[in-house]
């Protein structure tokens, strides 16, 4: 036997009898019996379209159903009483059931949310519990943190038993507009949203370039609160490498040339944090942003190799007014290096531009960059390549298809840099 | 809206009443209408201890709620009547209502499967379907087959949703009794138990070896039907590695050696495979025979690097009569081969027996072994090793722990087999 609280609402018809109405059949329906009601009161609708102030109060029941069963009888009394589930969000409404409190259950479903998750900013319910005397559990936080990874998988398992479509949206922390638009994305697209925040010492070759990265948890914790994150995963390196970790994930040729060429060991790091992450958060999907191509092209290769069931959904770059693509390596440039840094958006731009002007050799392409690149003298360039759109394998020197390719660079700034960076950029060249 | 048909049944007090009340009650209850019902008949009572006759019939109803608050309401219904759900299985009854059909869902959960499992067996279902026009859906198969990964994802997440413990049971086909104790000891623990057969050929060094594997699908799933497994997953090699794929998982120090140092690429091809099938399956349990001994630590390592919420459970050596561990290579010795293969069971007893009495030379304790191998001319030991019991990490020449070791040798046998047969087998010291 649980002892649950449902809101009681109605701004339609007869309010008072709907809701009595709605009471007497739950009463009479098995497994639930009514204890007692708080007086219902007139309160001012809460957005929606101009409706006319709605009779609110709180139910007292005592169930031996499941809560999902009681949200169900809760949505049958609503149809029955007229309730147009189809209408605009705040619509008015003749009657309106919800599941507050389960006993001392906290359930997270795509349907059902309880403590009920606004429960602590409306009067309307808050105040007819305070009449019986039920004092409001604590108001939850959000991003809900997690820090161990079968406590993660444990938060995975009851989304899905939530019915809930999830998105995974991985960083290493240092979080900037680029990462805020993969956890928007994900946020429109699925019922609930984790973020997970690991600086994965597998993936830097330098140990320097490990310990200046950025790391600011509350900041980052903000900011994913702002996006509508649910829940921030945010191990400690020792548990996910715990002692006598002695396992790898490697990838195929995605992993060769250019960053993989440049950084040793780098792409091995990644896949097998991400690979991980994958196994760690069963998600159905995970948000990529595409400046890391190569990271995305060994990501989609790993995902489908293993078979995580996870779909990779890479992401538009976000770019500075002024080009330079987000990262959060760039707050490390002096004000020189800074203003040097848009010369690779710049030789991207060149290329495109000649391409959509009817360029197909490859050579002239990537000449027409390079000689845009040669203009800045601060910036050291490591490689600049046109490869295969999506896969990113080599294309030869043969002239390009119409559907175009992809353009990557890489580059050193040390001018006045607090360290020496490495920027990358990339574009499609037939792309938007 | 759905229409639903329930199973009505009680043996105990007035039952017709008791039937009648439900009825009324679900009438009654907020997005159900009872359509219409069959006849009620008596029948006799199917297993459970001596008992009165049961007055069973067929309720049709239409619904608009969830199958799951539809099965929560008839258990409501139950309790109300006087139910006990502590009594022993089949016991009698004051009232037994049954989800038999929701409209055309499939339902596989903890708590309710849907089409009822069982409707195709008993009369007293069957004929007041029929009384009311319903043709009954075809009889379930068992076990499911499934071929492709994401098809086995799916139905693993449908298990999970379901709120179902699920046990894993991978293996390579050619099913003996030591499969079956597994199998067996899943559906114990578990709701839900998944085998997969495949015949992993990136874990075969030899081609003669992979192509002589034996393969008898049709005789496996009898063999899994018998056990009471739920599922069988038999990948394909071209969906389990599809074209491209170009992943590997490495595991550490546990396949250095032994196994490791004999079969060139053997536990590369193990760990890429059962990554791949533990992330395929997101099993809750996994079961693995400790024949395999060195697999078995290298699945543990694997589970824990890479997070995978599979808990492994090492499963007892099943022998022969004779004490020759089962294998499904075993088919293939020659007579003379398959009586001298008794010493390698032999020569591991011989080594216990000294450990218990006494015996803690490493070095002593092999030599017993070799000794006893050594009266076999027709086997030709590849390796005896002593290793840690759990992690079979090397233990040097020390004198042993009372906690033990495990013993493991490797045996190659060819004097009248169809083709050279490899053998091992294995023995904790201090063990039962």
């Amino acid at each position: 036997m649980t002892r649950a609280y449902l809101g009681l609402g109605a701004n339609l018809g007869d309010r008072e009898a709907s809701i009595r109405g709605a009471l007497a059949r739950l009463d009479a329906t098995p497994g639930i019996r009514v204890v007692r009601q708080s007086t219902l009161r007139e309160t001012e609708p809460v957005g929606g379209p101009p409706q006319g102030p709605y009779l609110n109060g709180v139910a007292e029941i005592d169930t031996t159903l499941p809560a999902y069963a009681l949200l169900a009888l809760c949505k049958a009394c609503e149809r029955d009483a007229g309730r147009d589930f189809d209408a605009e969000r705040n619509a008015p409404r003749p009657l309106d059931l919800d599941v507050l409190l389960f006993g001392d259950e906290r359930i997270d479903t795509r349907d059902l949310v309880v403590p009920h998750p606004r429960m602590h900013e409306r009067s309307f319910v808050a105040q007819p519990l305070a009449e019986l005397g039920v004092a409001l559990p604590p108001a939850p936080t959000f991003p809900r943190v997690v820090h161990a990874p079968d406590e993660f998988t444990a938060l995975a398992i009851e989304w899905t038993r939530g019915d809930c479509r999830t998105g995974l949206v991985p960083t290493m922390g240092a979080l900037h507009e680029g990462h805020v638009s993969l956890m928007r994305r994900a946020r429109r697209e699925c019922d609930r949203v984790a973020a997970t925040i690991f600086v994965n010492p597998l993936q830097f070759d330098q140990s320097a370039d490990l310990e200046a990265y950025p790391r600011d948890l509350d900041r980052d914790l903000a900011i994913c609160r702002d996006a509508g994150v649910d829940a921030v995963f945010a191990p400690a390196p020792a548990s996910m490498y715990p002692e006598a970790f002695a396992s790898h994930v490697a990838v195929g040729s995605e992993a060769e040339g250019m960053e993989g060429a440049v950084r040793a060991g780098h792409f091995a790091g990644v896949a097998t944090v991400v690979a991980k992450l994958f196994v760690v958060a069963r998600a159905d999907r995970a948000y990529f942003g595409e400046k890391d191509a190569q990271q995305l092209a060994v990501v989609r290769r790993l995902a489908i190799d293993l078979g995580v069931g996870t779909e990779i959904v890479g992401c538009p770059i976000v770019r500075e007014s002024d080009g330079l693509a987000m990262s959060s390596r760039n707050a490390r440039l002096g004000p020189r290096d800074r203003a040097a840094s848009t010369v690779l958006h710049r030789a991207l731009r060149v290329a495109r531009d000649a391409f959509r002007e009817g360029e197909r050799s490859a050579a002239a392409l990537v000449a027409s960059a390079r000689a845009q690149l040669d203009t800045e003298p601060l910036c050291a360039t490591e490689y600049l390549e046109l490869r295969h759109e999506r896969t990113l394998a080599s294309l030869g020197d043969d002239a390009l298809p119409d559907t175009g390719a992809r353009m990557l660079v890489a580059a050193r700034f040390d001018t006045d840099s607090a360290c020496e960076t490495r920027l990358i950029d990339n574009m499609s060249l037939a792309g938007d």
